[in-house]
């Protein structure tokens, strides 16, 4: 049978999701553990091929299996012998010809910075301390632009093929409370900034390049204007830096 | 000068706070980089010895230093020096007898647990996971018993002196939204289930015996009425399991 697996966890400690030699990588311990279990050799697909560090709620992977004990079983012996830094959601039986990659017709990321003067060590590990001031209104006036079919070249290169036209349904920044944070004693400002971004697709290293550039209209280091232009410039060098991979996470695939 | 500062530490990567032989703690590594800042040999004193693997979002520190450049700059110096799982809250200069532990008049501790089905990879450092159903109500009773100026025998040893009298002033259990699970998309129980205990002082792994044995309460493995026969046992040995410290937390210390 082919199953589809819902699968969370921490980038921390990982060389990205997608297997590759002499580095540790989510596929490679999913694969072992899949193996170990069916005693068979298994080969998995990832929606998402999440870059070193970055972590997900909502990765979905579908492998072909011989399994014979269920699908809920599965998901319980695959929990008992995973790593405490992954675990699988919810593990069902799916069509021969499902696939997570093609099949996808809208992904969900978030990223989050903690903009406050201070590093706060607890959850560090899932977020990008900001110490500056950020123009919250400027940021999400310039990610209101993204929003719609656009040619994203600017912000990352296509995983395969040359084509870097994506369409971007939301592209908005809110605030979070921040769990870790004790509200009553912190001089801190409070919360969370978080950036969610939903689109049909996604360039390698998109979110974070466009977090980084409008993390730089945040901190007026970049004109609305400039951002605007330097989107419609499809040029890669016109973008900002990268933002660190610790604050994205894979939130969740659309089928 | 005496100066007293505000730590926040993540104590995953510690064998706890005081210093010791052939271990890493938070204190040396606080004195290491105190000592490599002012060029003077520095001992600190803090108001609470939190155990391996215990966090600390206000842990009160206080030394003598010779340092001449005033406290914004000593913090700024430190936080830039120490590692991303320790962080200085607060610096200010303090009177020379102020001493944080025999000067704190309370200490509030919280302990964290996840109560949902599944394993939750981000944030797992920070709660116990308890994939059983708890009976918060039977659980909150019993916290209540607590409160008031009692022998806390049962549930730990002085760390100095014989006296285990202990005032505790709050004891109870809330929940609180867990950050980093989508709301939307989980078919778990949402949620931290959190445990605040406020006191005078605490025993030896007072707050993680107790939580051990509250969570026999709420999972009916331990009565109401035995827990109280429990506590006023005065014996160790009828306290249930003490429970992980990644679920606990030295929130504040009130002086």
């Amino acid at each position: 049978m082919r199953v589809r697996a819902t699968v969370a966890y921490d980038g921390t400690g990982y060389s990205g999701f997608q297997r590759q030699l002499n580095a540790t990588t989510v596929q490679e311990v999913l694969e072992t553990v899949l193996a170990q279990l069916t005693q068979e050799e298994v080969t998995l697909v990832a929606a998402g091929r999440t870059d070193a560090g970055v972590h997900a709620l909502g990765q979905v992977i579908a492998f072909d299996t011989r399994w014979q004990h269920g699908t809920a079983d599965l998901q319980r012996a695959m929990n008992a012998v995973l790593p405490p830094d992954i675990a699988v959601r919810d593990v069902a039986e799916t069509g021969e010809d499902f696939h997570p990659r093609y099949d996808a017709r809208k992904r969900h990321y978030r990223y989050s910075v903690r903009n406050a003067p201070l590093r706060w060590p607890i959850g560090r590990q899932y977020s990008l301390h900001v110490p500056y001031a950020l123009d919250e209104r400027l940021m999400q006036e310039a990610a209101q632009l993204l929003v719609g079919e656009h040619d994203f070249a600017t912000f990352g290169q296509p995983t395969q093929g040359d084509v870097t036209l994506r369409h971007v349904f939301k592209a908005s920044w809110s605030r979070e409370p921040f769990q870790w944070e004790s509200s009553r004693q912190s001089g801190d400002r409070r919360g969370l900034l978080v950036f969610d971004i939903e689109a049909n697709g996604f360039l390698y290293r998109m979110v974070r390049s466009i977090v980084g550039t409008l993390l730089d209209v945040g901190q007026h280091r970049m004109s609305l204007t400039a951002f605007e232009e330097a989107f419609a410039s499809c040029e890669r060098s016109c973008a900002g830096k990268t933002a660190e991979p610790h604050g994205l996470c894979l939130m969740r695939v659309y089928f």
